[in-house]
């Protein structure tokens, strides 16, 4: 965890060797300052019940209520909620804007924000208005100015909001951000990371329920779909930066020591969408989705320079056919690695020049295994049936053990704003030809003094 | 081949299921003009001994003279031709300039040239005067006005030049090309490519002998070292674009009815020559060498875009710990192809919309066995324990075929200025903190117009 105090600090320094760096050592090394947290919940659609899940499995944490204007949504939410032997959620399912009342109960420590990407500034804004700690799902900004007025807003209320970046729990990421603290990889050089996804069949359902198959989008539908779908339409840049990013920019402080600082953005040609209309069984030529142009390039390549001059290297790719892998590489003077697969540990390679066989690859999994982070030590076998392997336990715990022990989240409103903004930065460049884009200091000046530990 | 004649067009139609797009189609598909070709060698170190034994062992080439200024070089080169009951080739060793005299010989069909970069201008330019049919080893421009020098001098003189990129050649590039023309990837999106390389051992020896360990470099020590290892302390860029960007732009018929547009280049800090000397048991802190500032980032990351509107992605690091591979990923509408080895069919991973499991990565290797060249499926056993894996058979092979029938070369000065032109742009992208650089149309709009078959 990015915080500072001093047990902590001396903690640390004695176990260095065992844990090296932990994005979630709050239960370790501070006191619980309350014992339960009390719950909202802002939009419960897919992603919404995942995170309502984790809070109902926790004995610490208390769903208070839940905020949603699709009714069908908040059925399936609830249906979800009576299977536990709690008291049900209070609804506030009337209309977009029924979520003010939610934020206005007194009985709610922290609201946990799982909306369409363009409510989310809306959303938290609202949220650290009212007092009320967030946790933001992952997305993308609309605009630049949005992500200052996350950073605004966040200064002037002092609520805190921690963007709940799931891939940065990923097993093997939590390891190999081990590793990298221990320096076993050296001086770090370059990291890259994306979001390599086929999404059509997500982008588009049979224009009535969520999960099905078809080509229909938008208003009349429900599900991801109704609004994911039109930002493929409207907008060319990485639309979905932060899977890839947030887990390398932990691993170079960044905003701790260390800053983005430019990006340069370009996107191919658009084709899968609209092929995947034409061929699919539902669609076809004729079909009036077939007449729409998609405006976001299939696969979008950022790279991105840092103050300590490393490059960072994003990739955008959720529109062709292709099997999940989110392409990261990290790479020091030291060592390399790089995972070709879905998280499994042997899916990549790896090499240290102070361990390997010379000039050879070796399978990551054994390294993987000894590095392993304590927490998914202990509790691995238990949560990776849950949502994504595992991962969702880990950010949601992080974020409920930071607020019963009042010590800053490890992925904070920076991070938020910074990883958010790579989507209308990016978008500048690539409407610009890839010109070269300024990446804003959202910190102003303090990731010189911000340190992780 | 990229060329045009009539009887190989009508061929193609007819076999194409079987062959698809070929490299070396010149035997099959030309009428044999001679039957010998008489060649010259300049430059025979290490890169020239490989050519020269191509040369040597074949039937239809007669090697007539060698020029090299080194006579420990040309001693190890004669030494080599001694091994072969022909004339032993005349010698100009006489410096750096007795390779005009060779050029001047009326018995010689063509040369080829592997000097060190900054001869490459001079050679082929006075080759190329010299009405001197040239193949050129790969490397580098110096500035941009050596690219418009080789195509004009071309241009003006009509003496055909082959740029030799034997990874064009690799087996595993071939069959994948062939897969690429046969439509199997669909309308290509994005591609792939770099020199991955860990030259640190090869950038040093002990300052005297070539293929030694040691930190020694420059003028006073001989082989690679004498001359590459300066550029490392001189630029900063994509030092060596030819292997990762040839196999790429032929797939994507770059200068054939496609061009690149422009590039952003940017480059991390450099450490790892800095690093390799003072960990190296003959170097040290206190080694002269460990004062030395190297200019050149440690990993130099490119990103093209072409007319047609695909990206390609080159990576350069050469000066780090890490296993070879080239990193080639070619991706289309409907399949993806990546590889993280050294050529091995099996390491790497392939996906076709149409033919593979959903969402599953399957190994290349019965693509790559299937779609096989007909050339390494006849020659294969035979030659893969030559030079690089019998690559570089087959890049010598089509150029001497190409000379023997009077065809255009499929690598040809176009290509050359348009792989070359990587280095200068980069180097001014990367200087101007990784500014959008235009890449010049160095075929004055024939790509248009020219196809590669």
């Amino acid at each position: 965890m990015f915080q500072k105090y001093g047990r902590r600090k001396f903690l640390r320094r004695s176990t260095m060797a065992g844990v090296g760096f932990s994005l979630m050592n709050a239960k370790a090394f501070a006191t619980e300052k309350k014992s339960r947290v009390r719950i909202g919940l802002i939009a419960v659609g897919g992603r919404g019940q995942v995170h309502l899940t984790e809070m109902l499995k926790r004995a610490d944490v208390e769903v208070v209520a839940m905020a949603d204007p699709d009714r069908m949504m908040m059925g399936k939410a609830q249906k979800i909620a009576g299977a536990y032997n709690k008291q049900l959620p209070a609804e506030y399912p009337n209309g977009d804007f029924d979520y003010r009342n939610l934020l206005q109960r007194d009985d709610i420590d922290a609201v946990i924000i799982s909306s369409p990407w363009g409510w989310h500034l809306r959303h938290a804004v609202d949220a650290m208005n009212a007092g009320k700690i967030v946790g933001l799902e992952v997305g993308c900004a609309l605009t630049l100015d949005d992500c200052w007025e996350f950073v605004n807003t966040y200064e002037r209320t002092g609520t805190p909001i921690m963007i709940l970046e799931n891939v940065c729990y990923r097993r093997d990421i939590m390891a190999v951000q081990n590793m990298v603290r221990l320096g076993m990889f050296g001086e770090l050089l370059h990291v890259q990371g994306g979001y390599q996804h086929d999404m059509r069949a997500r982008k588009f359902n049979d224009g009535v329920h969520p999960d099905t198959d078809g080509v229909e989008f938008g208003e009349k539908t429900s599900g991801t779909p109704k609004w994911r779908t039109q930002y493929s339409i409207d907008r060319n840049g990485d639309l979905y930066p932060t899977h890839g990013l947030g887990p390398v920019a932990g691993m170079l402080y960044i905003n701790r020591g260390n800053l983005l600082t430019s990006l340069s953005s370009v996107a191919t040609k658009a084709r899968g969408l609209h092929r995947y209309i034409i061929h699919h069984p539902m669609g076809g030529v004729n079909h009036p989705n077939a007449q729409i142009k998609f405006k976001l390039g299939d696969i979008v390549t950022t790279q991105i320079q840092t103050a300590n001059e490393e490059t960072i290297l994003l990739t955008h790719d959720t529109s062709s056919p292709r099997p999940y892998n989110l392409g990261f590489r990290v790479q020091g003077v030291n060592g390399i690695w790089q995972e070709y697969g879905a998280g499994e540990f042997s899916d990549g390679s790896i090499f240290f020049e102070d361990r390997s066989p010379d000039h050879t690859w070796e399978s990551p999994e054994k390294y993987i295994r000894a590095y392993d982070h304590p927490a998914w030590k202990d509790l691995g076998r238990e949560v990776e049936k849950e949502g994504h392997g595992g991962m969702d336990y880990f950010v949601d715990d992080a974020f409920i053990e930071c607020i019963k022990r009042n010590v800053p989240f490890p992925l904070d409103v920076y991070d938020l704003a910074t990883w958010y903004a790579i989507t209308p930065i990016s978008e500048m460049s690539v409407r610009e030809g890839g010109r070269l884009q300024t990446i804003p200091d959202f910190t102003r000046g303090k990731w010189r003094n911000r340190r992780p530990d």
